[in-house]
């Protein structure tokens, strides 16, 4: 803006809400407007909420979620099978598994996959706190649920090597083709790994 | 989501955070797990900024924008000519004109447009107002700068006739063809007009 039009304190709402992400430039300022115009019945709110967060939120020290109380909900939850364990990079992820719903199980957070290009060793990522877990005990199977990429692979198989000896089976999510998804748009790789892992009607 | 998997602070957030404009339920998730990632650099600024904002903000007694001052930054900015104002429909309205820069104008923002279907009547916007700031004198020219829809231009005369033995030059942005824009997706009542104001190269 060329010049001022508004308070400044108007300016750094706009400037902080373009940092959030799926807002830009443009719309944290329409996005601004919006709470402004509603500010008892969104703006006040959303301010409370996010003071809240700031004093409450924890990473969990068990499984790595973000949560406001450590352990976390899914760690302090009975009605889990917590010999189960979803082996996760980021927690966008356990929350995307938990929508689907299909698993009852407890997760591990990595926090990352293993890349020596960026300089994310296995100390970077929360590998140590995993193989801990299972060595205490009552681990029945490990999910490692790690995206399809070369990294997340790599991850898997140096996870997989650091828990060699212990009694752990461990499985990773199918490859397939995906549920609605059109043969014509898939990779050479995805059909291959479906064709292969053909199951019977 | 079928089962908590975090505390009722983070949901709360994301609730709201879904309300605002350019976030959806799924990005507001994305956008609540980067600002509690960010907390110190994002989230708590952000929540202070909400906060102060929420506190402070106005809505400028004389022209209707948006601001934690009242007068506003515009109104009380010596160096902008309060001789022309520029009439628009909403606050956002001016912040864009702002952005282009082509006038060192005043505003009047009416918060709407005349809508007999919805219910907004003249009363219902900052009309009376406007003829009051022109009544009191000083005011060369109005700018009426509201959309080119069917409401704008009812409410565009309406204005007009509410001046109507005032002395005061009255005028409306010019039709044509947007800079840059191509012929070929433009409708013909823009072609029409761009080409009756045709001027001379």
């Amino acid at each position: 803006m060329a010049k001022r039009v508004t308070g400044p304190e108007i300016e750094k709402l706009i400037q902080l809400l373009a940092k959030v992400p799926g807002l830009g430039p443009r719309s944290a300022r329409r996005a601004a407007l919006h709470l402004v115009k509603k500010k008892d019945q969104l703006l006040g709110p959303l301010a409370d909420a996010m003071g809240e967060a700031h004093r409450k939120v924890r990473i969990c020290s068990c499984c790595g979620n973000v949560d406001t109380s450590d352990p976390c909900t899914v760690c302090t939850d009975v009605r889990r099978d917590h010999a189960v364990i979803i082996v996760v990079e980021d927690v966008s992820d356990l929350w995307a598994l938990e929508r689907a719903g299909a698993m009852n199980a407890a997760y591990h957070v990595l926090g990352g996959t293993l890349s020596p290009l960026d300089g994310v060793g296995p100390d970077d990522l929360n590998i140590r706190g995993l193989v801990d877990r299972v060595v205490k005990g009552g681990v029945r199977e490990l999910i490692i649920a790690v995206n399809a990429t070369v990294e997340g692979q790599t991850t898997a198989h140096y996870i997989t090597d650091q828990l060699s000896g212990l009694e752990v089976k461990i499985t990773r999510l199918a490859h397939g083709v995906p549920v609605g998804g059109e043969l014509d748009y898939l990779d050479e790789g995805t059909l291959t790994a479906a064709l292969r892992a053909r199951t019977a009607i």
